[in-house]
């Protein structure tokens, strides 16, 4: 095609290939889901990580002060980087839990997701390879594929409770290897992973010059003390650590999370590189990061109840869901997710066909677990352990039904 | 270098080049800002748009509103396209305005900024180009280099209210060529254009085959009803407008934008594009987006009070400037700024120069116009009329005095 009046040949637009490269097959099924609400079903979601669907609450210390900084007209620009007085106060978190660091070491980002778009942004080229745990958080797949970037999932093994395959994260290192993700606790399999395990990694780390991208967004949610961060074993590795306030401070919606720099010297360029994204988009949202500070100052005590709510309701989702012929799970150490398998057998084709059946027929909606890697996840399902008792009772009772109906 | 342990090269980690591309100029002069603060000294600062930082207040029904949102536990997420009550309002703010589309047409994001991020990420691809206004805000030059693609400076005549030089775009336009971006009203020059001026240019987007970004964050702050938005005048050209709370309804800080579309219908391979990346970053902020919805419903009379201040202060500005020897400048149409020409003669190297030194000097800290496009930009700076004008008549005069203490 050329245009009429010069000579310039027109070409049609397209969408780039960076953008059709995103898949995020995780809320393909809650449009199907969507479709069928339009037409008055009523859908039981075991789907959504997000706890203020069910009876949690956002602790009122940081409802007060976002309410407080509206009214006082904080409504302005924050800082780029974040609040000032928000770096610091999570720069002492960090501090106490995990290594000594300082304000300058920590920014404040629009939730976790806009941290992995800033630091693949900053760090991958086309072609560069980033280890991400099969099955793992689909966000992080997700943008190395946009920044064209290749996502290598490493194995995680059911039998030894989803802990990392070390060998077989060895075996994918390559000379395009550029950074290891970590999710810990693991979405969407429960795990914390154990000194051993985050040490062989460290290890690999150093050896092959690679930074690790340390996930801990569920950190304060685990129910035997598990947790570990990596941040606190090393001062050699560059680690960047990913958390914030949405999950153990229940306040998703508010879109405040942080990066924090560890062992970061020797790489400053990366370091303002991503300051510079940080700059181009202006800012994080004002009134809520006024909330985070509070979430840190004086939310302790909604944390242990919301922890030892959620510890009752996997242990019941762990009970019931193996009572349930054709399902096995492992025990979740944390987050708010459980990952049982499914006997296929010759009744669905795949863990895909298996969600969407279940959700046609039972009114239920859970996630297939190839969404979250086809190798490693597939078989699977995920659910949250989010719900009352009852409500899960009822959900798991209908998927015995289904079960045993397609016998 | 290679890994003592096996055979894998290891190469350094690096900044990405995308990353390291990206320039944010207007930022950089502010840093320096800080740290004259840091030493004691006062700085009036009228180099960024946040009325909030002058006596300007979000208006009551937004602040009310959000307060009932965070205290009613609305604090999970939102949708990733946004709240289907938010998209109904500006569909419907939209079709009175500019033209008629529905609440399939709207989505929100993260301020304006997030949309220009969204937008060029799915349609830019390396080597493309886009034509951005010079001068112009230059976070879309940012975002093109971000993504490999080619920011070209169409020329505005500074003698024609800073209109657009119709030939000057035409004749920049390639076979690369995928968009024109229009700021109306400019930032940072207070014009507004035209229909004649903007007919001619969607004109040639349809000879061309080229989509446009209508840039319209200022659409109500116009001090003549100049303001016409390209959206409303044709049914063919696609067009994306992006809007949103932060200026007319003075709320910067909780980052709610919009995106139109308009014409989109052959197009919806991009716009799939564009949804998959609103769903890979989950959703803009959930309360904020219920504040949003107040400014569309009910705080229209603040809007008209704080532009009748502001016309009086753009005023003011425009005359006390043209009072001083060595400074000329046109009249804003529109927008919070004014872009006065510097006669730099010998007495400095060039604006940035100049800008600086007035800033160690006087205190005063302006934008040097340079930062908005080095081509078109350069001998001016940019000052907002936000302040009061006692405060406005201590910047101005110093500025006289500095201009005389330099003949």
């Amino acid at each position: 095609m050329s245009c009429f009046n010069c000579q310039v040949k027109v070409i049609p637009l397209n969408v780039s290939e960076r953008s059709s490269t995103i898949s995020y097959a995780i809320r393909d099924v809650v449009e199907y889901a969507r479709k069928l609400e339009l037409k008055g079903d009523k859908i039981l979601k075991l789907n959504i990580g997000d706890p203020l669907k069910f009876d949690f609450r956002t602790p009122e210390p940081m409802v007060d002060a976002i309410i407080n900084a509206a009214k006082s007209n904080f409504n302005g620009y924050e800082d780029s980087l974040g609040n000032t007085e928000l770096r610091r106060v999570i720069a002492e978190r960090e501090s106490k839990n995990n290594g000594k660091i300082y304000l300058e070491d920590v920014v404040i980002t629009s939730g976790v997701t806009e941290g992995v778009n800033l630091v693949f942004g900053a760090t991958l080229e086309s072609g560069d390879e980033v280890l991400i745990p099969g099955p793992g958080y689909p966000t992080y797949t997700a943008y190395a594929n946009f920044f064209g970037a290749v996502p290598i999932s490493y194995r995680t093994i059911e039998e030894e409770g989803w802990d990392i395959d070390v060998e077989d994260l060895r075996s994918k290192i390559t000379d395009r290897t550029r950074c290891i993700v970590i999710i810990n606790p693991n979405n969407p399999t429960g795990a914390t992973y154990s000194k051993k395990n985050l040490r062989e990694i460290l290890d690999i780390a150093l050896e092959h010059d690679l930074f690790i991208i340390s996930d801990e967004i569920y950190d304060r949610i685990t129910f035997n003390d598990s947790f570990v961060s990596p941040a606190s074993m090393t001062d050699e590795v560059p680690i960047l650590t990913f958390n914030g306030i949405s999950k153990i401070y229940l306040a998703p919606g508010w879109r405040v999370g942080y990066i924090a720099f560890y062992n970061w010297d020797t790489l400053s360029d990366i370091k303002e590189g991503i300051m510079k994204e940080l700059r181009a988009r202006i800012a994080a949202n004002s009134v809520c990061q006024m909330g985070a500070i509070e979430a840190y100052k004086s939310s302790e005590k909604y944390v242990l109840e919301m922890v030892s709510k959620l510890k009752e309701r996997s242990e019941f989702a762990y009970k019931r869901l193996n009572e349930i012929p054709g399902i096995s799970t492992t025990k979740p150490m944390g987050s708010l997710y459980i990952f049982p398998k499914v006997e296929l057998e010759n009744r669905w084709k795949d863990d895909k066909e298996f969600v969407y059946e279940f959700l046609r027929m039972k009114k239920v909606l859970l996630v297939h677990g190839s969404g979250f890697c086809p190798i490693y996840g597939k078989d699977h399902f995920r659910s949250v352990f989010l719900p009352p008792v009852d409500m899960m009772e009822e959900a798991f009772t209908r998927l015995e039904d289904f079960m045993k109906s397609k016998k």
